[in-house]
C-alpha cells in the first residue's frame, strides 16, 4: 500500500451499494480513529455506529427535509456545484451504506472540532485502505440527532459517514496540480 | 506500509533534531494535503513553508512569548497535563526542525475549519510514511504571523508543524484501548 497513491485514489462516494461490510472491518476503521492525535490528548469525540434500519430511515427522513430547505437558501455558487455534481436533497445513500458513522464532538474539551476532523479523516483513509466508500456529509442542520440518537448535549455531531461499497466505479482523481507552496512568506511561490 | 501500523506509529515529537531532510519529500508531503476531501472542492488553506532562519527565530520569540503568558493563566488541568509531559514555553523545535509549516484557512469558504484539519491530517500521515517526524503546535495566538508571513486577512492560521527528525527514538502507541463505539444510540455499547 502506498500512502500517496491510498490519499490520491479516495473520492467521496454518493452512490452506495447494499452490500453488507464485515464488523471487524469496521471495528478496524473505527479503532484506527481513536488513534489520531487530539488537544491533550483527549479523543474529544464519539462515534455512534447506526446500522438499525428504523433508525437509518430516520436520519434520511429528516436530512432529506433539512437539505431540501438549505439548498434552496443556499447561494448561487453552491447551487452550480451541486448541479454539476448531480447532487439533489435524496439521500437513499443513507439508507443503502450498510452503516452511518456519526461522529460527534466534545465541545467541553480544547480543540474539539479540529480534533474530532483529524479523527475523521482518518477513518476515510482507513476505509480506503479497506477497499470501502466514505461520504463526510453534513446534512443543512444536526439537531433532530440528539434526540434520535440519545446524544448528551455537551456533544455536538459533526458529520454522518456512509460507509460501504461504492456503486460504481469511481474515477480517480488527477494529480493535484493546485498545490500551492509558499517560501517564507506568502507571496514566495 | 501497513496504514493501521503507520497510524498507530505516528506520535507527536518535541525534540527536533537540526539533520535536514530533502526538498522533494518535502513537497510529496505538501502535496499529499492537497489530496485531501475539503468542503464543496474550495481547499480552503495555504501552507507557507518557513526554512528561513531569520523568520524561524522570530517565530520563535513570539510564540516563546505567547506561549509563557498562555501557560499562566491556563487551567490547572492544563497545567498538570503540560508538566507530565515536560512541555514548558520553551520552543528549540521552532529553530531546531528544518522546516516549518505554517497552515492557514481561508475563513470565506465554508467548512474551512474542517477541511484545513484534514488536509493537516494527511500531511501528518504523509510524514510519518516518510519517516519524519511532525508536532500540531498551536501557540497561545497567531495574530504575529500576518505581518511576518504576509499572510492575507482572509486567511487564518490554524497550526505550525515543525517538520523533520526526531532527536530522541519514539516510543511507540499503546493499542488503542479507549476506543468506544457505540450501536444505534449513545447509550449502546
Amino acid at each position: 500500500m502506498d500512502l500517496y497513491n491510498l490519499m490520491k485514489n479516495r473520492r467521496s462516494t454518493r452512490d452506495f451499494s447494499t452490500k453488507d461490510i464485515s464488523k471487524a472491518t469496521l471495528k478496524k476503521i473505527l479503532k484506527s480513529g481513536f488513534l489520531s492525535p487530539s488537544g491533550i490528548d483527549q479523543k474529544p469525540f464519539i462515534y455512534i455506529v447506526v446500522d438499525d434500519n428504523k433508525i437509518k430511515s430516520e436520519i434520511r427522513r429528516l436530512c432529506e427535509k433539512s437539505d431540501k430547505k438549505y439548498f434552496e437558501k443556499s447561494n448561487n455558487f453552491f447551487k452550480e456545484w451541486i448541479k454539476n455534481k448531480k447532487i439533489t436533497f435524496k439521500k437513499d445513500l443513507l439508507e443503502d451504506a450498510p452503516y452511518l458513522i456519526v461522529v460527534a464532538g466534545d465541545t467541553t474539551k480544547p480543540y474539539w472540532l479540529e480534533s474530532t476532523w483529524i479523527s475523521i479523516s482518518y477513518i476515510l483513509l482507513a476505509a480506503e485502505n479497506e477497499g470501502l466508500a466514505t461520504l463526510t456529509y453534513t446534512p443543512g442542520e444536526f439537531d433532530f440527532l440528539y434526540n434520535l440518537l440519545d446524544i448528551p448535549s455537551d456533544f455536538k455531531p459533526v458529520v454522518i459517514i456512509p460507509v460501504g461499497y461504492a456503486k460504481n466505479k469511481i474515477i480517480k482523481k488527477a494529480d493535484n496540480s493546485n498545490a500551492k507552496i509558499h517560501y517564507n512568506r506568502y507571496n514566495i511561490q
